[in-house]
């Protein structure tokens, strides 16, 4: 059966999720790419809470003198320091205080102020946080080296904003037997009972699909215009890998192309979602390179899931609302609702 | 004296209400022409929660399997079958689960998942609601036989924004005291002080009043510029039944044409005021048949009355505000206040 | 050490600090040149409290009969008597309930129903006001006769909405350590580390701070355009006196003007702050009189001021955030933070 109504609308609730699974646990912040060169750093704000990712590690955007946020622009490079705007406090690039203007009182010393660390991790191109005091090892799916995932860089990213609860946005990528209502043109390219799923974890499920025939990829039309990524055997060039990984990256491997969706919940029945297609660059380089192909058609069936994920919400904060069953073909859901409850 | 102002302040006290007035009574929905042909329905939305209403009763809008809100249109005609978007969950318009794709579950029977019914009654036109699980029989004024309101049509509406507690549009509605100095034009029509109250009812109070010399019905300059509504009598032609059945619906019965006020509270100091004006259906029909002289009048008188209610809702939000005297001729507010204390 | 996040972030600790600090102290409301004529008043909204200020006194904008919010123009003149728009309820400009129609019943008597009063006093042109029942009496720094701030004229107005708390705009009014890092232009004029301090009291603070070579005012490039105000000795023309006054009042005396900082605040993480600057009426009677020069200057440092404290904000609204250390520049602000602990 599914969650009751609270786990949807209750913001107390949804407060106590926002810590054990978004400040409790390893969430997706972005790519490496956007911290190819030294100096280079960009900003993630998880529920408000600003962080400065760089190599060096992750920090607080919080000065240590008067608590201001010292930094606003998204993203950038700094020049081998960071300077706090008000009273201009200014720290390495490993986050030690190095100078503290007219703060020459008995007592004081530099080295009793860094900034505040925030746990950083890599796989593979993605970069991971950490805000916990003690945390378990990342736990992330082992079998996508041949994708070579870190190659990849992003061309195309598009915000959507959506009026649902952060799981409902998971159960619906969670099963694909909502595909020949909801997403017609998704369902002429594969087989919705075709799923082979893994077994679940605690830390992400997924599985992957094959193509109907003639397809080649998730395209307007199944139609592949891009060389296959590099590395991948031929039994890995027929699939799609669809794998959630808890709470915040839903990863999408084609033969062709990684696409990626990052939830940022802002309220109970409120999320937005960044969804990002990322090419190999040989491929990014040629002359007329394209990808509206992939781009549109899933453009379209985001917005087919926000609609009904936003349907769902809605029904669900019914005052008739009462668990529903799910069906065997439910099965990841049922699992991920374990988790939750 | 008048009620605290936390009646009219305190989100509580306006939640708590909400349940007692309008999940815990018969509210009124909308006119029966909107379901006149089989199949034909439409979506009430009260306090959020969404309703179906249509000619074989009401349902809440919530899929029983992942309970999706499954219709999104305001009005318009079911072909037969209410069918979920999501994962195609279908129902018959009496409400029956008629099919669930792919759940061949053992022990599953389409039979324990029929749509949830709200109850329904209708009263010569008007449809009426009533989510509670015991009810009370609907309970209105029995004198309007002669007005045939079942035969009248909505010709226009206007919905108005009321920054101001729901009750205090009913306390407004329900005196004319303040007609003398906040309506200079509809004091020349009927005398404030000439009103002819019946007896104040738990669920209805109201009464009529007549006109000034020279006037015929409550338009911008008294002409009255339709045919009496057939079947009314001499006496009946002479004045205008104002009556407010409680929580929602203000009925004017005027001699030529019908007006309603439904009240949709939004906040505990925000209303949602739908106003129509329904005529006879033979007077509409004919050509150059046109009702400006009574909308603008109401329109005016309306956002009269808005503006005063919302200034109302400012000062008894004060921290200086104490209830204030009551003069008799403010008895059916009283009375009001008697019922929600 | 600074506060705990709780004073900036606590919506509980905002709702209190207002009933100590605005409806439980004299709070800065508005200059008498705008009740300079019989029957004159301005409206004064204090966290969503209208108060009308005339020369008789200060009273709540709300009826005695149903509550009702009387008046909304923001500043006007009454002809001799206050009348509620809902029932024509009648005030006299000393507050006491002259008429009140069809309020003919027995026992009613107009002398219990006068407005409720709100203390008023007045500071060499500065209105202020105070809700509580017992009060201390007013208390204002004595320094100022010379610059007769009862003869000055507001010139111009800005309304800055700022997504900060507002102690934290006290705070930075309270210290110039922040001058040479935020604000360049200002710190060309004067030296941050020349203030002047007073004695910090329960009600107030502040200092002067004289002008670097070669500056006579603080203004786009340090030139004065005006005279010096009638009055100031040779010492008084070569500084600034810059007092916060709390809770709202931030009063800062130029050499040639006066500039009114007031705070409103909103929420706790929002305030709107209103900038006069105010000339002597003999000035702004010369022809070519303009004031662009220092309007421009103080709009830019407002500016940089209101950004960094809602950068402040966002800081310390941070899980990272912890008390940073006050250098002894910083003494203003730590007496400030006892006051409000």
């Amino acid at each position: 059966m599914t969650l009751p109504a609270k786990y949807y609308t209750d913001p107390e609730i949804f407060r106590s999720e926002m810590e054990r699974f978004y400040f409790g646990r390893w969430i997706y912040a972005g790519r490496t790419e956007r911290i190819a060169q030294p100096g280079d750093y960009f900003l993630c704000d998880v529920a408000g809470e600003s962080v400065i990712v760089t190599r060096e590690g992750a920090f607080y955007n919080v000065c240590r003198h008067r608590g201001t946020r010292m930094c606003t622009v998204p993203e950038g490079t700094f020049e081998g320091r960071i300077r706090c705007p008000y009273h201009g406090w200014t720290y390495g690039l490993d986050g030690s205080l190095i100078s503290a203007p007219n703060m020459g009182e008995e007592g004081f010393s530099r080295f009793d102020y860094p900034l505040h660390r925030v746990a950083c991790e890599i796989w593979d191109g993605h970069v991971f946080l950490n805000f916990a005091a003690e945390r378990q090892p990342l736990d992330v799916p082992d079998k996508f080296s041949a994708w070579n995932m870190g190659e990849l860089k992003s061309h195309r990213r598009i915000v959507y904003d959506v009026k649902a609860n952060w799981k409902l946005i998971i159960l619906n990528y969670n099963e694909c037997l909502h595909c020949p209502v909801l997403h017609p043109l998704l369902n002429r390219l594969t087989d919705y009972l075709g799923a082979d799923n893994q077994t679940p974890t605690p830390n992400f499920v997924g599985g992957s699909m094959g193509f109907r025939d003639g397809a080649e990829t998730m395209s307007i039309d199944g139609v592949r215009r891009r060389e296959y990524l590099p590395g991948l055997n031929a039994e890995q060039r027929k699939m799609v890998c669809y794998y959630a990984i808890y709470p915040n990256l839903l990863l999408s491997l084609h033969p062709d192309y990684m696409m990626t969706h990052t939830l940022w919940p802002k309220a109970v029945d409120r999320t937005e979602v960044v969804c990002e297609w990322h090419f190999h660059p040989r491929e990014m380089a040629q002359p007329g390179f394209q990808a509206d192909d992939a781009i549109d058609f899933w453009d379209q069936t985001n917005q087919e899931d926000w609609a009904v994920s936003e349907l769902s919400q809605l029904g669900i904060s019914s005052r008739a609302y009462t668990p529903g069953p799910y069906s065997k073909r439910e099965a990841l859901l049922h699992a991920f609702d374990r988790i939750v409850e």
